[in-house]
């Protein structure tokens, strides 16, 4: 068990700012000391060992997410880590407890202070790195097809982005959901790790050239953009598509507006009188923005059960210490990430 | 059991024709002879007793439905009656079946020839006129309940048009489902009705005054118009909405293209960035759209079993002879009509 010290030295901490806008080197460590005094009752403490980093702080870093929070802000949606102080009211954690943690901002620190219900005693089945890597990729592919698909045995599903974060939470789920998956993918060389997720793999190309006529009920689509309205056609009736955000509008290295503002205007409008003659459905998710909603998110955090049942395992791309939160952010927007990126926290 | 017969007069049937566009009136009767001995093998004859008049009969009549057949036709989407013939193949029928069949196109007609798996033999539990009433109204229920909206137990739901025909077999469907139920109305004087399926009434105007704070996981919307975005609002995260057309266009005794026009025109798109930040999803459904793809109505006719597992019954509204074909049509336009409308055969 994690010692609990009241030394001066072990409540420094940590954290990442972003002061102002830019490129990945623009971010900024503090060190401060934590005062815990005022812990609230339903709050606990954590020693954070590793962040999660997503698209969204990419963009968010770039000035361009308008959900950031004003700056100075500390980025970072999901952290793991050792409990170690509980308020009074806390039933469900204690001291000493692995936990995974998602959080609305703030998880680039090597200390966070958070409501109990966000963190989530890490299952057997993971380890501390993963479970950093799984709380947001987890609460989109669970929402994308429990709540909002509602996919059913037999479905014929389509994951467009497979091999990525949510994409092989996605494929684990829907095989045990038995649903009939076929997972895309650009890159040829990853069909072979797709289908060990035992998903019927192919490259976009192929999907589009032959596999119009199945008439899919469930189509997750990443890529955004033109992508959009061509899955739609593919949906066959009373289908549904949950998009997930504009991941293609993120280029390496610099703020490239010009692209982002190409995947804006290519996502469409539906119109609902065209759609009447489609029988099929579509939803928009930013699993980010549901973290705002404290009933539905502490509903979702009993959901996180099924990662210990389905031994639901992210994929872990590369860690990085924190302080090479630069190089973390570049590796990411140089799509060179296959799997999840971490920031470490261990000195 | 129903005489077949080959005595000339009763292969005399009638059929009522849309040949110009215009007022109820323009309905003209032809009587013909059938000629059945080219009856396919998969074909059936049936001897109509009730034809079901829908909203889409009502803008065909008016030149206002794109998916009408060319000029001259005979509308109707939906009959009961008894099988006369049936071809070689058909299996699950005989002659003497009564049955309830859907159609496109052809139902204002005293005799009909179609594909066997388009009907359907009469649950105990209907009559020949609930038969009638009920096949476009069930699958559009069913189609937005089951297939599109997925709905669970527990879900809470809203059904926009709840006293009308889609919305009474919607209201049984949902108790069977656990759904917790709200049917709202414009008529105070119909929200006994509505209870009396199991379901909280309320009128529109309560609706929106009281429940704002209810995260609906799926609104059944028949309205249309300005109605679908202001629904729209009102569904939690992840809830879905299904948009059944555009009753509200329709008016009383004349072409009123200003209102329709206007019901088009708010119609809403659906800009999909706006959507990331409401994580909600909205299904189009034209339940006679569907009916042109055969694979999923030959699926969907398997689930008329439900019909009298759940005890289903349409509410019949009026019925009238078919020489009076233009009253009945007026008793629609006027929103007289409070259940279904039938048309009877009966000499």
């Amino acid at each position: 068990m994690n010692q609990t010290t009241s030394t001066t030295q072990k409540n420094v901490f940590r954290s990442l700012w972003i002061k102002k806008f830019g490129a990945p080197s623009i971010f900024e460590m503090e060190e401060k000391y934590l005062e815990q005094k005022d812990l609230k009752s339903d709050e606990i403490l954590i020693d954070v060992h590793y962040s999660g980093i997503n698209f969204a702080d990419i963009i968010m870093r770039q000035g361009l997410y308008k959900d950031a929070p004003k700056r100075p802000f500390v980025p970072g949606y999901e952290v793991s880590g050792i409990v170690t102080h509980i308020g009074n009211k806390v039933a469900h954690l204690k001291v000493g407890d692995e936990v995974m943690a998602g959080s609305l901002f703030g998880g680039y620190a090597s200390k966070m202070r958070l409501p109990a219900w966000m963190a989530f005693k890490l299952p057997n089945n993971l380890s501390m790195e993963e479970g950093a890597a799984l709380p947001v990729n987890f609460i989109t592919a669970y929402v994308s097809l429990y709540d909002m698909g509602r996919v059913r045995a037999g479905d014929q599903v389509v994951v467009d982005c497979a091999s990525g974060g949510v994409g092989v939470i996605a494929l684990q789920m829907l095989k045990s959901l038995g649903a009939v998956a076929y997972g895309l993918t650009s890159s040829p060389d990853k069909l072979d790790f797709i289908e060990s997720f035992g998903a019927k793999a192919l490259t976009h190309e192929v999907f589009f050239r032959d596999y119009k006529n199945i008439p899919f009920d469930f189509i997750l689509n990443s890529q955004g953009g033109a992508s959009v309205k061509k899955h739609y056609e593919y949906l066959g009736p009373t289908g549904r598509m949950v998009c997930l955000g504009v991941s293609s509008g993120i280029s390496a290295g610099k703020r490239d507006l010009l692209k982002i503002a190409k995947t804006v205007l290519t996502m469409p409008k539906f119109s609902l009188l065209s759609m009447f003659d489609q029988n099929k459905g579509v939803f928009a998710l930013n699993a980010l923005k549901l973290m705002e909603n404290n009933d539905y998110i502490k509903k979702l955090m009993g959901k996180f059960s099924l990662i210990s049942e389905l031994n639901l395992k992210p994929h872990i791309g590369k860690i990085f210490n924190y302080t090479d939160i630069g190089l973390a952010h570049e590796f990411i927007e140089a799509k060179k990430a296959k799997g999840k990126v971490l920031i470490s926290w261990k000195e």
